[in-house]
């Protein structure tokens, strides 16, 4: 589900509609906010694409994208059950 | 999961926690301003209570009503699979 | 308007519509979630309450609730310039 | 605040944080829902990028990009009053 390539995690996540997505959208949202980390994310339907990288560090991949990229997971995990 | 009662469709539904709560709450506002109805509900962390009448037809349980508990029960079953 | 009692802070919120009021609420799960501590609220379409206290205290007035009172009407003094 | 070029039109828009960023989006996703027409956007932070063609009228500017534009600069009318 990610690929790593030019020093940041990629993934492209796949809901049954836009309805889906967004609340999937929501939920790592809040995530993203707590851990004071935000990815670099976009939306088309029910197509998420995220990016994770650390700027501070110089835009390479740190434990702060680690953590992230586990809680999208958690949160993905349900969908993708369907 | 829906119990009826005083002219509404009632639910009491459980999440891992506030995280997932909101994000299924964020599909059901989608779904409740699309079809232009809209549920009383209420959330403390990981509950969520939903109240469904139709006040335009004078409080009672019409087919609005049963389209967005579909629409509810929809969005849900990807929690309740965890 | 917020207003004290019973051990609570209390506000009940009016927005121009659904789509407003769940944008609020939307930027309050963020910050409720980032400070680990929950509101009590409920939403009928352009109305949003919302009660403040602290569990773990004993059901008081905490500085966890004033903190959490704060984000809210931050986030709230948007919508108030309409 | 929009440029229409290559057939789409495109606003990049700031917001104070990423909670005030993604309640603005919260409400977006609503109104694009609602309207049977979604967004192509992305987001950083405190930025939001949305771009908006009609794909089954062949990728062209379309009365549901309009329509859907106006809806997004309604909701983010509040926004920029801060």
């Amino acid at each position: 589900m990610w690929t790593e390539k030019e020093n940041a995690l990629h993934a492209t996540l796949k809901f049954k509609d836009f309805v889906e997505a967004f609340g999937f959208m929501s939920s790592v949202a809040i995530m993203a906010e707590k851990q004071n980390h935000h990815p670099e994310w976009s939306n088309v339907w029910n197509t998420v694409h995220i990016k994770l990288t650390t700027h501070d560090a110089g835009n390479i991949v740190t434990d702060k994208d680690r953590k992230l990229q586990e809680s999208i997971n958690d949160i993905y995990s349900k969908y993708q059950l369907a």
